[in-house]
């Protein structure tokens, strides 16, 4: 089995990108699932077209994608992706779309494929909080959420996907009021617990399912 | 022009919900639009069914579903609804699904078709804090906005719909810790410049949009 | 019986302060107490000087401070002043005294001589979320109790003195994320039931209490 | 030099406190000073007899208090201790005093003695978030630090103290809603770059000050 895990780069003024610092001390083999790892640019288009090379390049069984959730107190596994951009900050590359369909002949949303709840409690088995989010916003976390999706429901439906959101590190937090942040290696344990959960939940599955059933709604 | 305005009863071990206070004192006109009011109960199947049922008979051209957001600051104008039901309390018959579809057979979303931006800009005018919303929940709120746009997405694609959530009345704040909350006359204030917007926006497309143009994302 | 009301100018790049605004709509005979009004520039000693002059010629009973309090839910009662200025940001004429006390010769603290409980039932009681605060902060506000309560501990021990923090008005917080605000007539509502608190509670202790009774901690 | 490090027992239904945690886990020499540790009952009363019994055995030149805060996102350094016991839950032992001074005959507050400030520079430069508070509560904690500062203020003028308080354990937060927590590790690196402010700040002082200087306010 093999995972794709990718994590964008620093964005809004931010020196480091939680999900790139995670990406760096994760181990390359998880529960007997080839890790390879994947950098994004925070740029709206382009991150979605560096991953979608990788998928073809790679061919993993599962893209995981990270991202970072500033005022986020737990880790967040995403629900759901929606066809929609709306930056209230310019991206990396200085694009700001308002309001614009990420594809407008796509469909409205698409569910994560990856076992959601699961994912929820492992990480939260493994000591660290964690919770259910039925919202990626509508910036360049969900908008590569959904590109991602929708390339696979049309290419690859056999490749699952889903996107996890980590709180600032701790010292980002330093001179920020109010702000809710963690420490790496507690965000490096939960990652690695919730792609235990996703190899775990794919071998279930390739064992007990019958071929061909038709695709749930994920979680 | 004929506008449907619903609200649900109360739940969660509320006496009150602010939606049904705020309907009892809306204008019946607003901004020359025919307002109609129908008290919604709580309850999964139930909601969706009592709208449906309402839009049958009044033929409305908008509807406007209001709900309790506990916890929010401010009116929040939703942008999608999404097809899960996904219950942390049991609903007002003791209904609580847990990651089931609304309709198996449905799209995984539909964006809100009421001008989500030119409402949160109106109540903002009005002096009432505003923001758009991404995620309605997955209880009963969002089941509501889903199943009517679902419905409305077969059977009356003219017709607009949308959701606005509106924060805790000030006396169900009495004795909650550091609970958001707003006075009853600022929310009726709130959805009656919500609504004004909604007027306007249908006048200014019935008078300069050609006939026919296929329909935008929402928002 | 006399209560001398005070509000502050705004502050901190605000239009308006909430507790100037209350004190515009509050009502001048309340309870049976005459109410007198005094605006409060936020400035550090102006502010101090300003009221001790207008209890010198006013004589009242009672002296109610109002301030803003942006962050807060509800309708705060303070507790303790405490004898430091230690300032974020400058107030209106430049000072931003930096872990300065407020009288080098002073006690470390006053606690308010109103009754702080008494006042936060009977602001919940007349339906407005309300709390104890056991700080004021170290701006100008706390520098006003301090220096008020210090005052009259040396020269006029019978009269009363207190603090009550407000949230911003509805209209401060557009534009603001998750800020906490309520409106100004629920205000007003709060601001009247504590004063009332007041009145009743000095009549109560006129006709009880024996005379020259230790005074008690206030709440 | 010698520095008692104190840390409450578990209370309010938690299993764990991660003041005590932290005890465990600290260096017995920091910056060339002896640490020596007392686990101390959240306990009105008992909690500052066990600390005061430990002071007049080992006479330590500085006593710092740590306790937990859930809610807090930050390790915060108390300025103040206040002359109240205000309980909204009982203690271990089934107190719950209402409104009560500490000492009926104590001043109304102590400053802490520690360099607030400086403790809380040397923990943000140790890459964790740190603020100043100005309320320790009105619960055990505060009967603490008030308690202590009281005892040392007319016994042993030349011992500092001072009072930590730190957020929920990362593990504590699970299951709880938007709670802000802290890794162990984490919190240790905090409070060991606090004490090595504190011996520091001592050093200075003992070779650059005067003798026989006044007592500044702390912080």
């Amino acid at each position: 089995m093999k995972i794709l895990v990718t994590g964008f780069d620093p964005f809004g003024g931010e020196k480091v990108n939680p999900a790139f610092e995670v990406l760096k001390k994760l181990k390359r083999n998880i529960a007997g699932a080839k890790i390879s790892l994947l950098e994004v640019p925070t740029v709206f288009g382009e991150s979605v077209a560096k991953v979608i090379s990788a998928i073809e390049k790679q061919k993993p069984d599962v893209v995981l994608m990270i991202g970072q959730a500033g005022g986020r107190y737990e880790v967040t596994v995403e629900r759901i992706g929606i066809n929609i951009d709306d930056a209230r900050i310019p991206d990396n590359k200085n694009n700001q779309p308002i309001d614009k369909p990420i594809d407008p002949e796509g469909p409205a949303a698409y569910f994560a494929t990856v076992p959601v709840k699961a994912m929820v409690q492992a990480i939260r088995k493994s000591g660290v909080p964690a919770s259910v989010s039925n919202t990626a916003g509508t910036f360049v976390c969900n908008h590569l959420l959904y590109g991602v999706l929708h390339y696979l429901a049309k290419n690859a439906p056999q490749v699952k996907a889903g996107f996890i959101h980590i709180p600032l590190l701790i010292e980002q937090a330093i001179g920020k009021t109010n702000m809710p942040s963690m420490g790496l290696k507690t965000m490096v344990t939960a990652i690695e617990a919730a792609i235990t959960a996703v190899v775990s939940s794919s071998s279930k599955k390739a064992s007990t399912k019958k071929p061909k059933s038709p695709q749930k709604v994920s979680s």
